[in-house]
């Protein structure tokens, strides 16, 4: 892995950000810029970084295994999974069907929309305040970026245009898989969602997954292992809406997108890789980071297969 | 038709009220008395009544077809048609599978919640004071009962509880199946469903549309034919819950059913019957009212078909 | 009524064939004329035709309702609801998504293929071919007509063609809800529905079905009056697919319609009618047919409700 | 790993047996022991065996990942694709609902039954006899046993109760979902379900898969390296019926469960694993089979995460 590599990379993947879009659900997200792609790789010893890497984006869906791991953390393996399923899933993003149509009568999993509301509600915290301030916390703690910041134009946005995920909330609360009040469960989950992070952030957080949980640099186990690699169990299974078994069988990397055009991804005791290209699939992962990821994989071996 | 007959069946079936339970989802509803059990049947000439008639219940589900009505007259055909589908259904009152799993991407038809939320919220008011003043006064017109009034007990413990609901709503603001307000169209529904009613409300209801909309004591016309003919169509086809198709064979009367145990009957040109037992299956429907019904139907050969 | 006003129905909804198209999905059914529309009406006393009345087709899902009768007949009602439910459903003809998830377990009715193929395999006989001609006898008896056939080459290209409902019947096979030997009961449903009739057979048996299973003429109880009586609500509530809410609204008469054009119609205490127009819509119903029952219906206020 | 640890794993995990049941759909499986449990697991330089590892039983779903494989080899990646899909699901092995409420009208992935048939049906050969020997064949290559056979009354049995794979048969052909005859494809299906197996024969062939295809004694690339690790995503995502979730997370390794209590494991680039346990949990997968996988897993660090 070099420099030179990663720059020939953006400049032979950058064409394919012409055949997607960006997301355009929330009036926010429509300025990102379509042609844009970055990327930044970490393992051990180095950084690489290349194209728009250092632009900022917000984290949306790649938060998903973060705050499961904070949730976990908080409240134990065993809660957590008695209100969130364990199973893959190819679901749309924003599908309601699976909820009813499964006699289990919980999320499927924590990677989709409802799985994520349930474990944002399970956040400790006095008041949404404090819940906030964690999970940002761990968020700079394992990204080492203490700036990261809520983008309050994107969750006010999240916020006001959000009525399918209140739909779900209402339902979750409705069949006992959200705690407290879901109003607030909603509104930690948009602030999570709204967070602004670039590639290198994306990236120092996949390595810490690649390492289960061990900041490298300093010795300290920042994440249960355990966790950890239940998070990249997530990531590998149901990380990229529907196209994650696709994805698992061309890329084979354990890897969370989000419609703000991020994927973390995390190559176990190796690297983490952040990649940002806000144009869209209809799948609602970014076109030019997923080929490019591929390519990354075959050229590395980075397949866990 | 006479008292005397109508005793004798209340008599015959008051012990079919041990097979239910009174309906249990808001803590109001529990309070009502389970081996409660009255009727009223009017027509051009007569009223007769027997067992608990005169009590006042919450009218719940059977509010739909007047409120639909209301929607029609206020709005027209085309505008309801637009958001709410015709067709009928044996769903569960609060399932909320279809609405994805249809490609029409709307509430199936007005007599199951989703499709009444929508209905609810395209009554006409500059407010919903207004707006349930209007449907008040349109409950008094037909019932030619002045004192309606909503419990206000019932309402404040159905918005309280009414997580499903409000989910359904969120849902169908997404799908642009409500107008307005998503939280001020739930309490109209709410409002609507928490109205107090006696078994004589409901068979004078019922016998309006019976004579398709016209009031015959004073040849007023209170609602166009058409839409009388509506509302009796849907309350065939979906008015009796997922036991609706049941109901139309062994009674074939178009009939909707409350979990406040109400049910109005309309036998066209002849009956407007109102039915009181709280007492449910495990449908929501009274059941000893629809053994009523039965027997009733068949000894007054009253089955349209 | 009178020959002249039919004469000019057919003249003025004639060009709504043009809006349709004939059945493409087996072979067969594709040599129809676009272009045929065809009537006939008879009450009590008269016998009305206009149009191309006289022309043959396969009877197919109109078929439906009929053998359901002498299955009960056969059978009993009991053992009938025992493996086919009563609920109306607005499904698309060839649907199989509700076999599963309904908790009931069985079809929803015998109006759609599921129900149908099921009840079928009720038909006493000691094989196939007594009970092909125990439908037939049924179906001449009613329609006093001794030449009625099964069209043989539309029954092979329907065997041939049909691995959708065999899909089915397999399914109903495992779920207990066929008797006997499965490719039998489908070789018997085809057969069924390959029967060749035209609208005055049609109207005929719509008329026994109007008169609650009598024959006027000879004063013959030829269908117990309980059997003719689910007959019409199966028809009211589910006879047209998935347009059946909107035809209950819109016309108000039970009737079944066929892919090979056909409606038959029972207006209860009064007529009995037959339409033949194979233009279908995308719902499976003759365009042209359906709005001329309409227009029918309000001149003669037909409808039930 | 020695044969001494795995002699006490099998004596701790032995008594789990009787928290499950043999599989009952078939009259042959009823005839397994219950208490049945045995284990090989073989890496470059040994085999190490311990409990029942010799004793017979049927492959079951465990061929579907083979027979995947030999249809990569016949017809190409893109051929494959395009009839069946990639992703994963927590679907119950015998589920049908998918098929059509999935947009994309194919089976999701080739690990349930719909996408297995298919599968099968793309096998090449000039006839079934053909083709059946072209997969025995190919399971005696990878499993270097010569004396493997199809267990006749297993194949008769499977025959004779498969109507809800012959249901999901004739639906894949109606979505031209199979190639060539139904029934003959449904015998392939069941005749490669009813090889007889032991555990050494599942470690063998799991170790190809470990080594990417290679027979690391011979040198011989007997499977291109890209098909062997499309086998291996599949048996991670969705390999254990619908707990696959919850092995991946719990166990970590790529495997085939099959109701015969077979299961084969995959650790890439180390050990090939067979696991023999009739008992089976509700989801159809090995009681203590799957218990002992978690153990062993977490003892030897197996974990691909």
């Amino acid at each position: 892995m070099d420099k030179k590599y990663l720059d020939s990379i953006i400049k032979e993947y950058k064409h394919y950000t012409i055949e997607g879009q960006v997301a355009d659900y929330i009036p926010e997200l429509k300025k990102m810029e379509r042609c844009d792609l970055g990327i930044a790789i970490i393992d051990r010893d180095n950084i690489f970084t290349a194209g728009e890497w250092e632009k900022k984006f917000t984290i949306q869906s790649v938060s998903k295994p973060i705050v499961l791991i904070l949730a976990l953390m908080d409240r134990g393996e065993d809660k957590i999974f008695e209100l969130v399923g364990k199973e893959p899933t190819g679901d749309p993003f924003n599908s309601m069907v699976r909820l009813e149509t499964y006699t289990m009568n919980k999320p499927l999993n924590p990677m989709i929309n409802a799985g994520a509301i349930s474990i944002s509600s399970l956040i400790k915290g006095k008041d949404n305040e404090e819940r906030l301030a964690r999970i940002l916390n761990f968020f700079r703690l394992l990204s080492d970026n203490e700036s990261l910041e809520v983008n309050q134009d994107v969750f006010k946005s999240e916020k006001e245009t959000g009525n399918r995920n209140r739909s779900l909330a209402y339902f979750l609360k409705d069949i006992h898989c959200i705690e407290g009040d879901v109003e607030e469960a909603l509104d930690l989950y948009f602030m999570q969602c709204s967070i602004e992070v670039n590639t290198l952030d994306l990236a120092k957080i996949g390595l810490i997954l690649a390492n289960d949980g061990l900041n490298i640099n300093t010795g300290e186990q920042l994440i249960p292992k355990k966790y950890a690699k239940i998070a990249k169990t997530f990531m590998l299974t149901c990380g990229m809406y529907d196209e994650s078994g696709k994805f698992a069988i061309d890329v084979g990397i354990p890897s969370k997108s989000g419609v703000g055009g991020g994927i973390m991804s995390s190559v176990p005791q190796r690297y983490g890789i952040g990649v940002f290209g806000p144009s869209l699939n209809k799948k609602g992962n970014s076109v030019a980071g997923m080929r490019m990821l591929e390519k990354i994989s075959k050229d590395y071996e980075m397949s866990i297969f």
